[in-house]
């Protein structure tokens, strides 16, 4: 089907919701069955994107893409279903590092990616192009179309710090280097890409998902204009804390968050979001936080947060939308 | 296995190659086993060189490539063995043109190819890690490190003559449109590539391939010396034809000579040959054409040139040698 049959004129953003990759993806998959989809806007974070092998990847936009899409890898938890890696595989013949397993069919939006972008389409443009294709109704936006790039300080037990993107830490390094910093490379002189702060502004709510608050949410909020507009509009913030009973549900946030001095905890997170973020909902085994959290200015709401299913992420949607009303 | 390993000092080029696509393979394939792989250079048109979804792609190297490294698609008779098209299939979600059927083995060469380029890396040097990574032996070496691209002006039955590339009227258009006219662009700007001339000027023999005349070894005399230096050194060129009893063993060689005014027959291979090249090898079929091909001035061989197995080919090989030495 050509992309075309899915161009319609702009819905006013009732919903915007801060994403991440895999945990905003399995949010953002239950908010879709829990509200009107035309209605909701994803800011994706676009920190994580990295060339492999020439091509443009974008992790967290994929995620979201995917899921949304229903051809995520469930049994992997990231990348497409019936996925192969024949190309990924074949590549090492040329010794050239082929760790990050870019799969075939995932392969295919990479191309389509990198070949619109190198013709001159944005990075919002091509996006849009490809949930359409996904037949995704929502509306998806990376933050920003200018390049930003996480970097993460790290060393080995005994080593000297270096420079790591992303994905070397995470994926070919194992979480393995110590984190001592991370900074967010090219963010103070970012825009948000065009339809971010109007969707921030105009929407009834705004949720920040269940990301990793370091570098997921924490990219976002880089971005000169995002986190002052979040500010204004605290009443209307509510985050949902990826973090249960001390530990992250999946990802290595504890293993960002305590060495940046970020305690490991809804509370932490709320801690963490408090100035811009009126609302937080955390899992019903962290009922013992509330207090705490409430201390800080930072309204509580319960919930079962564990999203094994896409009918547990609607019902937790609604919860967080419930609570927003 | 590192491509460093194959690396190794020149040898003198014994037996230099004019090559396109895959009749040269083929008859390479047969060389290789008659004479020291490592005392022959082919030199392979890259006109037909094209840019698919932003990667680069060429289609007479790769030919040369796969059948010398012995994962060629006997079957298909292009591509890789075992080949899967699961990538191509899926960029057509994205509603671009996917008629030109890049495999997922072989993407993974174009992806690497591409990648290099854009580093900076010139053709030639990704060639020779392409081919080391094969664990090739002979030495290949596009044409030229520039760009040239064959450009066919052909019309409809009765209607307005249009510029296509080689692959567009060969693959996408299927030969269909009626052949006006054949340039090559970027030829007359192009240089040989670092070796090309040296090999010729060096070789104890020059081999034409059964090839294309017009669109595989038509560029390759276009590009400025190469022709010159074939022209200087005529006793010791051969070439093969690739037009047995008035048709081409395979491809569209017919669709583009007979509109040029080429005969298409072993003696309108050597009419166009006849400057540069002394000897021509014909299939025993044709030896009524012998007179003709004498009468202008070339010698004549004959030998079974239906390469239906590399034992035929190695002995046809063996022939042309022989021819010559």
């Amino acid at each position: 089907m050509p992309p075309s049959a899915f161009l319609r004129p702009n819905l006013p953003s009732v919903i915007a919701a801060l994403a991440g990759g895999v945990g905003a993806a399995k949010f953002l998959a239950g908010l879709v069955r829990s509200e009107p989809p035309r209605e909701i806007t994803a800011i994706v974070n676009v920190a994580d994107d990295q060339e492999f092998h020439g091509l443009y990847v974008c992790p967290d936009i994929d995620s979201v893409t995917y899921t949304l899409g229903g051809v995520n890898n469930t049994k992997l938890g990231w990348g497409r279903e019936s996925e192969t890696f024949r190309t990924i595989d074949e590549l090492g013949r040329f010794g050239v590092a082929n760790w990050f397993r870019l799969g075939d069919l995932d392969l295919a939006t990479h191309i389509f990616r990198t070949d619109q972008l190198r013709k001159g389409r944005t990075l919002a443009e091509v996006t849009n192009h490809i949930t359409r294709s996904f037949e995704i109704e929502a509306t998806l936006i990376p933050a920003t179309n200018d390049r930003i790039t996480t970097v993460i300080t790290a060393a080995a037990a005994n080593g000297e710090p270096h420079d790591l993107a992303m994905q070397e830490w995470f994926v070919r390094d194992r979480c393995e280097p110590i984190v001592r910093a991370v900074h967010f490379e090219g963010a103070d002189g970012a825009s948000p890409a065009p339809g971010v702060l109007a969707a921030l502004a105009d929407a009834e709510i705004i949720v920040i998902c269940p990301s990793n608050p370091v570098i997921s949410i924490g990219p976002l909020l880089a971005i000169p204009g995002i986190k002052d507009l979040l500010a204004d509009r605290r009443d209307r913030v509510v985050a949902i804390s990826p973090i249960v009973a001390g530990a992250p549900v999946k990802g290595p946030a504890d293993l960002l968050m305590r060495p940046l001095g970020i305690e490991v905890s809804c509370f932490g997170v709320a801690e963490q979001y408090r100035e811009f973020c009126s609302t937080v909902v955390f899992d019903i085994v962290d009922q013992d936080q509330a207090e705490r959290i409430e201390a800080v200015g930072v309204r509580c709401v319960s919930a079962d947060t564990m999203m094994t299913s896409p009918d547990v992420a609607a019902k937790l949607a609604g919860i967080v939308v419930g609570a927003m009303r």
